[in-house]
C-alpha cells in the first residue's frame, strides 16, 4: 500500500465527463489498496472567465478580492469531483485551502506556502477517505484567502506530497510525459522514462509547459518523487523526475528546448571598464524589464559590445532605455533584433562529457545556421539563431545527439 | 449616522453593470455618513448553473459537497462588489460565511444560523470600511461549509442586522415594495407603505415572493426593522415591515394573496370517530407530502367528509395513499380536484372587525363564484374556488375591501 498524491489540471477536469474519468482513475488506485489525495485545478476556462469579470470592473483589481474570486474555481471542482467519487461508492471528502489549512504568506495572487497542517487529512485517509484538495489556494495569518498564482495547483500537489510524506506525486496533464523535444517539430521526439530535477528545471524555464517551475523546485527541495502522466490515457508510466543520485548512467543530452519569444539587444562600442555592465543592466531592471541571456565579449580596442535578450514584447521599451544609456556611458550605437530564436540543449551528462558544445556547433554549421549568441550553464547550452532556422536547428540537434534512440547503459 | 444592512438579491447583482449600480447606491449611503454592511446573493443564474453541474453527476448530490459547491456563487459576488466599491474610492472588505464566522448547525443545504461573531466586522465598520458579506452561507462546528437553503440571503441579511444591532435592514429586490395584491392581476393594486410582520408572514407563505418567510420570522423574533425596496429605482421608500405595536390604526384588510399550485383531496363517508383525522393525515405525512389547508365537517349520519389540499404535483401520489386509507378505515370514496385556486385576504385589522368574512363571501357570491372550501386564522381567511375564477375573485375582493384607496386614519 502506498500513499499517492495525484494532481489533475484544468483540462483533465474540464467537463463533468472528464471529472467522472478522473473519479474512475482514482477509484482504480483506491481498489489497489492505495491511499489517495487528489489535488485539482479549476475547470478549464473558469479562471479566465473570473479574471474577465474582475477586469470589467478594474484593469488592476484589488489583490485580496482577486484571491476571494479566483479561489472559487478550484472550490467548484473539489465539490464536483467528491460527488463523482461518492457516486462510485467511495468515501471521499473535499478540502478548501483554509480547511486544510494550508498557510501561506500574504502576497495575494502570488503567495508562498509556509505550512501545511496534515492532521485532518491524515485522519480522513486512515479512515479510508479519498481526500480531495483545492489546488492553488491557501490562507494567510489574517484569515484571508490567498492564491499561489498561475500553475499553483502543481505546487500545491508537490507541497501536499511533501507534507504528508507521500510515496509519489503524480501530475496528470494532457501530455503523456516529458519529451526530448516538441513532437510537433521533431516527429522522432521520444518520451523520456526519467529526467533529473535539474534537467527538468532547465527545460521548464526554457518553455516546456509540462510542469510549473516552482513545483519542480519544491519537489527537489523536499525530495518528492514526481511523475508526469496523461489523464487521457489509461496506459503508460509517464515520466519520472529523479534525483541524479538515484539515476543510472545519464545520457549526455536529455532534451532540447526552444522559444521565439525573445528579442536581442546590443549596445556597441561600450568603453571597456569595470562597472559598465551594471550601468547597462540597472536601468533595464528599473524599467521592470526581465533580462534572460547576457553576453559580453572582451574588447579589443578599449571598447566592448554588450548583448542581452528580453521578451519580444518589451524590445521597444528596452531600446528606449538603451538610447539613454548610450549617451550616459558614451557607447557608439544600439541595435535591436527581434527575428531571433533561442535553442537550448539540456542534460546532466554534459558535465562529464567534453565535446558537447563542439557537437552542437558542428551540427548547426552543417546546416549553415549562424550562431548569434551563446550562453552556457552547468547542464545547458543555449544559442541564439535567426528566427527562421529554429525548427531546422532543433531537428539537426535532435539527430546529432541521437535523441530518438533509447540511451544505452554506458 | 445610522448602521444599515443592505441585502441585494441575484437579479440586483446579475451583471457587472448592475454590481456597479449597487456599489454606487452603497456609496450614496456611505457619503451620508452611515455605516453599511452589504449582504449579497449569487449573480442570477449562477446557483442554477452550479446545481445543474451537480445533478449531471448525481440526481441527489452529497449535501456537504453541495454546500461547498453552491457557496462559491456568493463568494464570486462579494469579491466583485468589493472591487467595484474600491473602484469608487471607498474602503471595502469582503467576508465569506466562515470568515465572519457565521456559525450554523450541520443541516447541509438547509442549515440554521446559531451565532454570528460580529467582532471583525464591527472593527472594520469603525475604521470606515464597507463590509461585504456573502449571504446564504455559514460554517458548522466541524469546520464544514453550510448553506441556508434557497432565499437564505434574506435570512443572512436579517440575522446580520440583528447581530450588529443595525438601525434598519433594507432588502433590495426587483419590486419596489409589497403590494395589496399582484398588479399584473389588479392594475389598481397599491404599494403599501407599511405592513405588519404577521401580515407579511401570511402573505409570504401564501406565495408573495418578495421576502423569504424565514427572514421575516427572524426579523420578528429579533425586532429588526425591515424594509423592502427596489434596486432598480433611485426614489421610493419601499415598504416598511412593522411591529403591530408601532403601527397606527390598521386597515381591516392589507392584502390579497392567491395561488393555483394546489389540488384538493376529499375522502367521503369517513366513520365519524375520534382519531380518524390522524389515520388519514399520518400516511400522507409518511409519504412526505406536505398538507396545506385541512377541513373537516361535522358528520350528520355517523360519517363525515374530510378534505385537504396538497401541492398540485403531488395529487397523484396523495390519491394512491388515500385509496389505501379508504379500505383501512372503511370510508366510502376518494375524490381529487386539481382545478382549484386558493385566494386569501390578510389583515391584522380583521381581529377587531366583525363582518370581514361576510364581506368576502358576499363579494364572491355577487360574481357567482362558488366557494369549495374555507379556512381561517387570526388574521387570514382563505377560500378555495374553481381555478378559472381566481383572477375574478382577487379583483372582486380588492374592490370590496377598497384596497386601491389609501387607508384613512380611523
Amino acid at each position: 500500500m502506498a500513499l499517492i498524491v495525484q494532481k489533475y489540471g484544468g483540462t483533465s477536469v474540464g467537463s463533468i465527463d472528464r471529472i467522472r474519468n478522473v473519479a474512475e482513475r482514482v477509484a482504480k488506485f483506491k481498489m489497489l489498496g492505495h491511499q489517495v489525495v487528489v489535488v485539482v485545478s479549476a475547470m478549464s476556462g473558469e479562471t479566465n472567465r473570473l479574471i474577465g469579470l474582475a477586469k470589467e470592473i478594474n484593469k488592476d483589481p484589488d489583490p485580496r478580492e482577486m484571491d476571494v474570486l479566483l479561489s472559487t474555481g478550484e472550490q467548484v471542482t473539489i465539490a464536483l469531483l467528491t460527488m463523482a467519487l461518492k457516486d462510485l461508492g467511495l468515501k471521499a471528502k473535499s478540502y478548501t485551502g483554509w480547511q486544510i489549512p494550508m498557510s501561506t504568506d500574504s502576497a495575494h495572487t502570488k503567495a508562498r506556502i509556509e505550512h501545511i497542517d496534515d492532521s485532518a487529512m491524515r485522519a480522513d485517509l486512515e479512515q479510508g477517505y479519498v481526500v480531495v484538495v483545492a489546488g492553488f489556494q491557501g490562507i494567510d495569518a489574517n484569515n484571508d484567502i490567498t492564491t499561489l498564482g498561475r500553475g499553483g495547483s502543481d505546487t500545491t500537489g508537490v507541497a501536499m506530497a511533501a507534507a504528508i510524506k507521500a510515496d509519489e506525486c503524480q501530475i496528470y496533464t494532457d501530455v503523456d510525459g516529458v519529451y526530448t523535444t516538441d513532437p510537433r517539430i521533431v516527429p522522432e521526439a521520444r518520451k523520456l522514462d526519467t529526467i533529473t530535477f535539474e534537467e527538468m528545471m532547465e527545460l521548464a524555464s526554457l518553455g516546456s509547459k509540462v510542469l510549473q517551475i516552482r513545483s519542480v523546485e519544491f519537489a527537489g527541495k523536499y525530495k518528492v518523487k514526481l511523475r508526469v502522466l496523461s489523464s487521457f490515457e489509461d496506459e503508460g508510466e509517464g515520466t519520472l523526475i529523479t534525483f541524479e543520485e538515484d539515476s543510472m548512467e545519464q545520457p549526455i543530452i536529455t532534451g532540447i528546448a526552444f522559444n521565439r519569444d525573445e528579442a536581442k539587444l546590443t549596445i556597441l562600442g561600450v568603453p571597456d571598464k569595470p562597472g559598465v555592465a551594471g550601468h547597462i543592466v540597472a536601468p533595464i531592471a528599473d524599467a521592470n524589464i526581465d533580462v534572460d541571456m547576457i553576453v559580453q565579449n572582451i574588447g579589443v580596442d578599449g571598447t566592448t559590445d554588450f548583448s542581452f535578450t528580453v521578451h519580444r514584447s518589451e524590445m521597444k521599451k528596452a531600446m528606449e532605455v538603451l538610447e539613454m544609456v548610450k549617451s550616459a556611458i558614451g557607447a557608439r550605437d544600439v541595435k535591436g533584433d527581434d527575428k531571433i530564436a533561442k535553442v537550448s540543449i539540456v542534460g546532466v551528462g554534459m558535465r562529464t562529457h567534453a565535446g558537447v558544445a563542439s557537437t552542437m556547433f558542428k551540427a548547426l554549421a552543417a546546416e549553415n545556421i549562424n550562431i548569434k549568441m551563446i550562453s552556457t550553464s552547468e547542464i545547458k547550452i543555449s544559442v541564439i539563431v535567426e528566427d527562421k532556422y529554429m525548427e531546422l536547428a532543433v531537428r539537426a540537434l535532435h539527430q546529432a545527439f541521437e535523441l530518438d534512440k533509447e540511451p544505452s547503459a554506458a
